[in-house]
């Protein structure tokens, strides 16, 4: 169905030759990191806050899809126009605007790269906390839509805990600006974390307000091996009850280590899981962190424990790690990326429990992530068609064994379009009915992002 | 107007001994710290969830307001019943459901002292970082409906950062829960912190699954007074610039120095301004803290700086502090205490322009307060009824300052009935349409906490 022809003539005089048509660049815009697709009917390039605002108005009159988008690297589909409509990317509109570390800020618009902001910051001694592995080719628009986190979460927390204020567009096409310019507030409803997370379904984010914390001079990486996933699981309770809060707590399985040994070669150690863990501080203050994290470390099923010393130290230390991504490709190119999240105390039976449905389903699943959040990342791994029928009827089992342990669906990337069937699993009916009433507040017509997050 | 029979029978049926409609006892409960009241029909005093959905719907059949009550410690009006219904007090509602230190978290009832909490938290080697000074008489579910904070929100966040998930009624009568029990989600919106700071007028909170954070082991006081308030604010933005950041970063102005000087004799130095500043960690990362942020303390107009080595020379540190409240009121009984927040380093275009307005309406003024996050208690001091008058003009003049300088109403005290005048200065009309419309998502007939937060 191609737009009505008086949109399109709106949509031009709004953007000019910011509003592509092309069957080409349809197509580019079609899909993201999921692999999904669906083509838009035009995709808009806005630079000004005015333009989205103009764009929502005139895409609402004639009840067409408006859906916004970063770089497209998220995983869940959050950005296939399945029904059509208009994607906004909102690459032209990244300009730092200000950067203030005086009042530990930063002003962005949503189509900075996360990667060019912490450039940007740096030489300021001040780092923006989220950190998911994608930095240099998503967008902090991206991140604040899905809350997106990494490995530094654990210590700095995600977007929710690191973002001010917004200024937005709603479903109504009205500008808004939510939240403060100070690191406090108790002024009205919280707006602002409203919006993160919301993946494009409430409004559409125009510029941001970003906490800034300074930034730690010094580091250590930290690599432990363990006899079994459970006497690593345990660890990290251990290390998560004592007050020394490391920087990074990432956990490897057997499965990942097995498959990281084979492409990364001998510097990858062989054992039952592995923590990588890093601790960052003033150099003064490392050494007695580094004893309190090690001392936790250390128990039961313990194999080995590395400190680096140098940088090359640090790289050696991370060659697993590194490995890994290649490793999963070269076996299955339809990786399933789930991200569950339990709390840290169930992460034993977490790994337990997937271990089983791998064998059950017989399914290839590594696991590995953010231990410290108890944040996993369970990657299915089919090698042919059979195994991928097996992988997706594993998915269910999965998710359910997840909210038996106290935990949900996603700890950083998003529902999309891809986790929407299973969330009534996770949330109550009378939950999913606030939060469509809250869809409706801000978006009446359902425009913004359709067939996305809400079941 | 007298609640009607039957909803009078259906609450005896849901809350037996525990309703109320003794005169004496909704006396007790017509008013709050704010001295504003109005009486209310009814007090009811539930034990369970159950119990508040049974209650709302009974109400919301009826159109009668349900009021959520904590300690009634909150300055603003937000408890007084304006419009009559039934007040709903928690205060038995008080059990620490969980301590689960594995998993950083705590679950408690909403009737539980922020005291009482961070007292059980203590042999666990944990706390939960919001800390208002009234923490023994204070409630958890009033510290969430304000988004209420303290000295160590400049290292530790408010509620907003330290909550991880909510149980609470709507004004639908309807029973939800919201977030997770996991220290990292995206998976929907993010109703925990929609709550939180909404001051009772969306949702009655039932339970909450608070984030914990490991108690540092060490802490150092210092003291820094300077030639005046400007020199005193630039250290603060100093202070705040480098890595290492206090847990707590209190400031005096030259009023309140020389009023807790009358008060407290000797031992509270007389200053142009005052600074209190906190650092704790592990002991032997102490000494280098202290260093950093005595660097960053000293600068141009520091005229002292003291360090305290033991727990006397702490308690005598703090004596200023201390001395001001007692000293506030023998001065004044109707202490107006605002807590407006600014952007950091505009921290000195407020402690002046503060004065400016001290003079221009002829009103005595003390400005004090958490520094760090640029949120100052200013307390307007009318000695007799002309200068309440003048007091309650220079309000007004106040807020239109405090916006000019990018700042906000309120950093910690919440809206309530007493600012509610003033939203329309801190916040555009389209935020407070959305504001609105969300209420209306969560209380669709308007009856909780009505009069409350929205214009
Ligand atoms: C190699 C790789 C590694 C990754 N590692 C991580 C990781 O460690 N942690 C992690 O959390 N994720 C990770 N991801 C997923 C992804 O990078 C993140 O979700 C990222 O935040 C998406 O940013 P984007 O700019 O690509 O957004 P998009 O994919 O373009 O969009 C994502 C969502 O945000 C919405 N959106 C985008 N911009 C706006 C806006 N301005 N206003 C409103 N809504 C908007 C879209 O509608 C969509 O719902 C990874 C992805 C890849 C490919
Ligand atoms: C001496 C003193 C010192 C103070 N110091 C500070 C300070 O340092 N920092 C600070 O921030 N505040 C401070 N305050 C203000 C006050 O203590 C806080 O706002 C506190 O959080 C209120 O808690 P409460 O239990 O008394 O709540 P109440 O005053 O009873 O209620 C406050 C609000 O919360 C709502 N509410 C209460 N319980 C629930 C529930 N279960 N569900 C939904 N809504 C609910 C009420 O409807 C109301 O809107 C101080 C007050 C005093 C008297």
């Amino acid at each position: 169905m191609p737009l009505p022809t008086p949109l399109i003539e709106a949509l031009r005089a709004t953007f000019g030759a910011d509003l592509s048509l092309a069957e080409a660049e349809r197509v580019a815009y079609s899909y993201d990191n999921s692999r999904l697709h669906a083509l838009p009917d035009a995709v808009v390039f806005p630079t000004t806050h005015a333009q989205v605002e103009a764009l929502v108005r005139q895409c609402r009159e004639h009840r067409v899809p408006v859906i916004a988008r970063g770089r497209g690297t998220n995983t869940t589909g959050a950005t296939v126009p399945v029904d059509g409509g208009v994607v906004v990317s909102f690459e032209r509109m990244n300009r730092i605007i200000r950067l203030d570390p005086d009042n530990r800020l930063a002003i962005v618009e949503p189509g900075v790269l996360n990667g060019d902001l912490q450039q940007a910051l740096k030489p300021l001694g001040f780092f923006w906390p989220p950190d998911p592995t994608s930095s240099p080719w998503c967008s902090i628009g991206g991140n604040l839509a899905c809350n997106s986190a990494g490995p530094r979460t654990v210590k700095y927390g995600s977007p929710r805990e690191n973002t001010l204020g917004l200024r937005a567009v709603a479903g109504t096409g009205e500008g808004f600006r939510a939240g403060t310019y100070t690191s406090k507030g108790s002024t009205g409803y919280d707006l602002t974390r409203l919006l993160i997370g919301s993946e494009g379904t409430l409004a559409l984010i125009t510029e941001a307000t970003l906490k800034l914390t300074p930034k730690p001079t010094g580091l250590r990486t930290l690599r432990a091996t363990y006899r079994d996933v459970s006497a690593a699981a345990h660890a990290v309770a251990r290390i998560m009850a004592q007050p020394v809060t490391p920087c990074a707590l990432e956990f490897i399985d057997d499965v990942a280590l097995r498959l990281a040994h084979e492409h990364g070669g001998d510097s990858v150690p062989m054992a039952g899981a592995m923590l990588m863990i890093e601790v960052d501080g003033e150099p003064e203050t490392l050494p007695s962190a580094v004893e309190a994290v090690s001392r936790a470390a250390r128990g039961e099923g313990l194999e080995s424990l590395d400190i680096a010393q140098t940088a090359e130290e640090t790289q050696a230390l991370w060659s697993a790690r590194k490995a890994l991504s290649p490793a999963q490709r070269t076996i299955s190119p339809n990786k399933i990326n789930e991200d569950v999240v339990v709390p840290v105390s169930r992460l034993p039976e977490l790994v337990d429990g997937v271990k089983q449905l791998a064998a059950r389903h017989n399914v290839l699943i590594v696991s590995f992530g953010h231990a410290g959040n108890g944040n996993l990342h369970v990657n299915l791994l089919p090698r042919d068609d059979a195994e991928r029928e097996r992988a997706h009827a594993c998915l269910a089992d999965l998710f359910d064994l997840v909210i038996r342990l106290d935990g949900t669906l996603s700890g950083e990337h998003g529902i999309g379009l891809a986790k929407r069937p299973f969330m009534p699993l996770a949330l109550q009916a009378s939950t999913l009915d606030l939060m469509r009433a809250v869809k409706s507040a801000f978006d009446p017509d359902g425009i913004l992002n359709p067939g996305k997050l809400l079941p």
